[in-house]
């Protein structure tokens, strides 16, 4: 395994949300340390292009869109959305055979923009199923991006466990102490992590206290966590009241927090939520989604990004961490996606 | 070939504007990797000091003048413009063998002052002649500076490779798409790079339409650009209607870009420009220089850097171009001076 | 002799000014390339850990303070002064063995709060006594710090070399040009290094002149000085007239300059001034040590930075400078220091 190992590559990571990509301007994200330009063709399908000309190596999102094309803004080769060049401007206008732009297969699902980086064929096989995100209306439904300073696996692990909720974050989520001393339920499956929590607490966590019948009552609750790779966690809170914890008619919301490394020490964070309440209210709607990006932007945010400075690494293991009950679900993943990720390069290695 | 290799050392390479240095103040540039400062002695002329005391190293263009001697800022010894130190404040007063100050041979010609960073004699052989750049009024003549955060190959690749211009620049210098699909004459000798373009457009580039007899009807044109080491580029463009293609009454400029390394990530860019037309016309120059400058600054200057950005590296080659027929001699350009570099430090080498 | 060597460990650096750490507050600084917390417990007495959570490496001072115990910000693990974990909130609240804080031996003197980061048990035989800070009224005494972008040797040497007062300070502090022919007497043990310069001057320092019998006639002066390890300078100044050179009854200022590295090219800089004159004026104690302070910072300060930035590296004698008889002093320190920080690595590698 070779010192430049760091990233699973042939998995579905997000590139953008799907608002953040439109049918007139050329958007530039850098992923797994490469830049990548993607637009909207005509017919409104996502299409990413390496984001640097062949020639002179010039960022084609600077360049102009005409039609389905982009045009290079140093020498004006032009390129389709398949990557092939389709105009040379120079000379007697012959399309050297080099003259093509690596493209990468996009898919989007869910409010997502979602790229294959891999040079093996996509695979929507690996596709996760998150499917929920899309039932119901639009009034209950949020999505949002964050930029952060970290390796991505710190993001990976502030989620995967969650006993940090009641010291680093505000009131309005706290289980008042009720999680940490919960050692979760943890399922797993060859490639994924599940972890469960339910405790009782009163009165209920504030998100859904007003939701239920008796707001200052006890309620039952749970936390239900699910990582697929390669940084995907699917996350579902929810509190009932007299369900004998059944969780039938909870009150509740389904997330998803997925990463995208831009390079070893930063990452593209992009969430979603559906709740199953006050689902007509679009205003509530905005107000909840800007409370979370807010949560994390500068609750966890800080204090991740502070670790990763105290780090100096990306390599955790490597500082030698006490680890806790609160840690099995995080190590069990990062250990999950190291020898997957071990386990392609020695693939790689022996196709070649 | 060691790899800290990068530089052609001895020639000449532009230091400064002639304006920027004065009687005055201590002028400092950082030049090939090293940190020089220049000043005029009284009687006018430029020296050139590596701004670096011997004894504690601070920068001697922080100390103060007194006649054509300057006092280092920490200690106070004092040096003259042949670097020898003239006075030490410390103890008896003796000047060690060691407290001299390497100095730079300078020349001033074409409104610059010109530097050889060479360890063999300054050779006056090698200097080009630019004196076309003194032929005329002060009002027909313009000099800038611009720092870019590239590797100053890049910047004579810009300007070596003229097919960029329809694409990369505004309307007043258009060859309305008439450039690009000419191939042009390359004339070589030992040392230096020459290309030629010709053509005809309607109506001419605006730089000099409204100085020909029809200001709307076609014209002739050319380019005709000649690299000399280490990195001169000498530029004529001209248009003329109805001289049959003779050019003997084009109105036309007469352009000198210049590049020196700062390091290997940035570059001191300098250009001269000098119009056979509308030559006394003073508030006409000093917009024509601005307009020069800001097109390069604003213009050439985001998209080099961000091509700088993305290669990572100052080795082009490394990252296999696709190279087409406008690349001719920007790739002839860097092969020969890539040649000269090596024939020098192996003759430095074998003189070792 | 590995290449990580470059700090004597086991020895008293200055760590914050005594002002710097309140009871309620978590200080941090980067001593030593260690990110450091002080606080004071409830009774006053500072204390230091290592400011790194051992579980997820958080920065214990973004943390809570309850009493004289810190909580960490990320997943409330409690540890109190000396560094032992006394709560676990998750699971069960077993407190892992490795749960672990390093903490950091700490001594309250002369202002200052002094750390220990060496291996071995602190020494308080290594203490230098500064008591004469501590003798005289609080209106006659100063302390300040400056944090400076430099190797922590090159303030050590711009104290040892005073040579350089008249040559970088203003008006208020020269010897008018005294100072530099004397080559100071040097007496030396084998921890320390002593210099002392005598001199006559007309008139008198201007920061003394006004507190002498005569202030516009000629005074005797003097600057004794002595390095003590790691980083330390205790700086006496002081003028007279008509003593015939005993000094028994001169105006003069007791000062301690001292330098803790943050890293190699980052410094913490502290100092204090005791004075034997006006000693009952506040307002001229506030301007006195105002003037210092920004004496240092504006004069000293940008000359040094520049010296770094020029020199690249801290390994000064790699550049061959050029040494004079100013440099005595200050070279003989960095020898001293160097051969101590040989020894000391040599028997840590025998103890191994």
């Amino acid at each position: 395994m070779s010192a430049q190992v760091k990233y699973l590559k042939n998995a579905w990571y997000v590139a953008a949300l799907s608002t953040e990509v439109n049918e007139t301007e050329l958007f530039n994200r850098r992923i797994l340390g490469l830049s990548v330009m993607i637009y909207r063709t005509e017919d409104g399908t996502p299409v990413a292009l390496q984001d640097r000309c062949p020639h002179r190596f010039a960022p084609l999102s600077m360049g102009k869109r005409s039609g389905d094309t982009v045009s290079c803004p140093y020498h004006g080769l032009v390129f389709n959305e398949n990557g092939q060049c389709t105009h040379n401007p120079h000379g007697q206008g012959h399309i050297p055979g080099g003259a093509v732009v690596r493209t990468f297969p996009l898919e989007e699902r869910y409010g997502f923009i979602w790229i294959w980086m891999g040079d093996l064929p996509e695979d929507y096989s690996l596709f996760p199923d998150y499917s929920e995100l899309d039932n119901g209306p639009d009034t209950a439904v949020g999505h949002t991006y964050m930029h952060m300073n970290v390796n991505y696996e710190l993001i990976i692990d502030n989620v995967m466990d969650l006993s940090h909720i009641d010291h680093l974050h505000s009131e309005i989520i706290t289980t008042r102490g009720k999680l940490s001393p919960i050692v979760p339920d943890i399922k797993e499956t060859p490639i994924t992590i599940n972890a469960r929590w339910e405790w009782a607490q009163q009165p209920a966590m504030m998100i859904f206290a007003d939701f239920l019948p008796e707001p200052k009552e006890a309620a039952d609750h749970y936390f239900d966590i699910t990582w697929h790779p390669p940084a995907n966690i699917q996350l579902s809170v929810g509190a009932e009241q007299n369900g004998n914890g059944s969780f039938e008619n909870d009150v509740s919301q389904y997330d998803l927090h997925t990463v995208t490394p831009e390079d070893e020490f930063k990452s593209h964070y992009f969430f979603a939520t559906r709740r199953n309440h006050h689902e007509e209210d679009a205003d509530f709607n905005a107000m909840k989604i800007k409370a979370m990006h807010d949560a994390f932007e500068n609750e966890d945010g800080p204090v991740v990004e502070a670790v990763q400075h105290e780090m100096e690494t990306s390599d955790f293991f490597s500082l030698n961490p006490v680890l806790m009950t609160n840690d099995v679900s995080a190590v069990k993943v990062r250990r999950l996606l190291l020898k997957m990720i071990k386990e392609e390069h020695e693939s790689t290695d022996a196709a070649e």
